[in-house]
């Protein structure tokens, strides 16, 4: 039985965190949010209601019996199952605490833009939002920037991994919260990257892996926009 | 050698959360935090600098060789090693999956206070957090607090563990975050365990497990405070 991935229709979010670790990996998956919007948000009502191990938010990834949630999680899962990952407990932990540095990351992404309430639109806290994306912009994306450079700087397998010398989902995590900002903060983010060339380096290499490029030209591919996680209003940018 | 924990001196914080589940495991670990400012700051640096695996923010565990960052790998990796989390991959994945959860509502309590920026005061962004804070009283600690119930309800094994039928670290973690409730939104929480009265009994269980409650009354235990992510500010409760 293929892995089922349970996300919202139209918009990349945390599921594609999930999504860009199977087309990596070459797994088969059967992606819910694909099927239409109905089928998409019936299949999110399954994993929150009358399962044995219901989850608080989508993505949820089910393995045969497993209904795994949390985004991070998934992919601890995944690197284990295909790869994705070292073998070794230090490695997989290492691997795991930067992925939940990125969740971090990509929480305070979407803060930018909601940083009152989830449910309200972005209009109804834009003043808000202009305060704290300055902030963003300013001091976490710079800190966040750093971070990861120093840990691709101090790794002993060279610079072009964030752990050993093999690709690890992180790898294709920060790729993606790469190209999110991009979209969302171009000027910031061409900042980011002038400071810290390893960064576009890492995107390039991932950008360029055989499968991920396919994936990335292809329809499964929802392309950015207004509705996601990483949003373009110029007003935030700077 | 002993584990060392690395925290901010003065406050529970995030910090809380493995010291729970250290004492629970009645495991020996030397606290940086109780050093004294200049020794707790300086263990920090450590953790941040010339490790091979630098951390982006406290908590840091060090086990050995290994220095291991972020709360929820923190407890991953306790978990399996002290008897905190089931043997078996999905109860591990399930535990992990629920200590994730509880870091975000983790992460939102925190942004009731500071909506805007971390490294602004309270009263930089007051205006903002009685809006935000409006919004976790009535949609996101209910939503929440629903969540946590339905799954103490669903375990197979009955309601007093969120894990099968003994305790996690993902119940050490949510009794934490039940007295920080307490402590910071009064009548938000009241409210909460009213409708949901296993959460108290959950609550209630902890609290009286012999080391937990040796723990809670020696001075190891630093008391909530208005620096830490749990704070009572009257203005957000209601």
């Amino acid at each position: 039985m293929p892995y089922e991935l349970h996300y919202w229709p139209s918009i990349q979010g945390r599921g594609e965190f999930v999504r860009l670790a199977l087309e990596y990996a070459g797994v088969a998956y059967v992606d819910h949010a694909r099927g239409g919007e109905a089928e998409a948000l019936a299949a999110i009502e399954r994993t929150e209601g009358a399962v044995p191990m219901p989850s608080f938010a989508p993505p949820v990834l089910r393995a045969g019996d497993l209904w795994i949630g949390q985004t991070a999680n998934i992919l601890l899962f995944l690197g284990v199952r295909h790869g994705l990952a070292p073998a070794t407990e230090g490695g997989r932990l290492w691997t795991n605490q930067l992925q939940l540095t990125i969740a971090d990351l990509v929480t305070e992404v979407h803060d930018t833009h909601h940083p009152i309430a989830s449910g309200l639109y972005y209009e109804e806290q834009r003043d808000e939002a202009i305060r704290r994306a300055a902030d963003f912009r300013d001091r976490r994306l710079p800190k966040f920037g750093a971070y990861f450079d120093r840990v691709l700087a101090r790794n002993t397998a060279g610079d072009r991994h964030l752990v050993g010398a093999d690709t690890t989902y992180a790898d294709l995590s920060l790729f993606q919260v790469l190209s999110g900002l991009r979209y969302a903060f171009p000027q910031a983010a061409a900042r980011t990257e002038a400071s810290h060339p390893r960064l576009t380096a890492l995107h390039d290499r991932i950008a360029a892996e055989p499968r991920i490029a396919a994936y990335l030209a292809s329809d499964r591919r929802i392309p950015f926009n207004q509705d996601g996680i990483f949003r373009r209003y110029p007003e935030l940018d700077g």
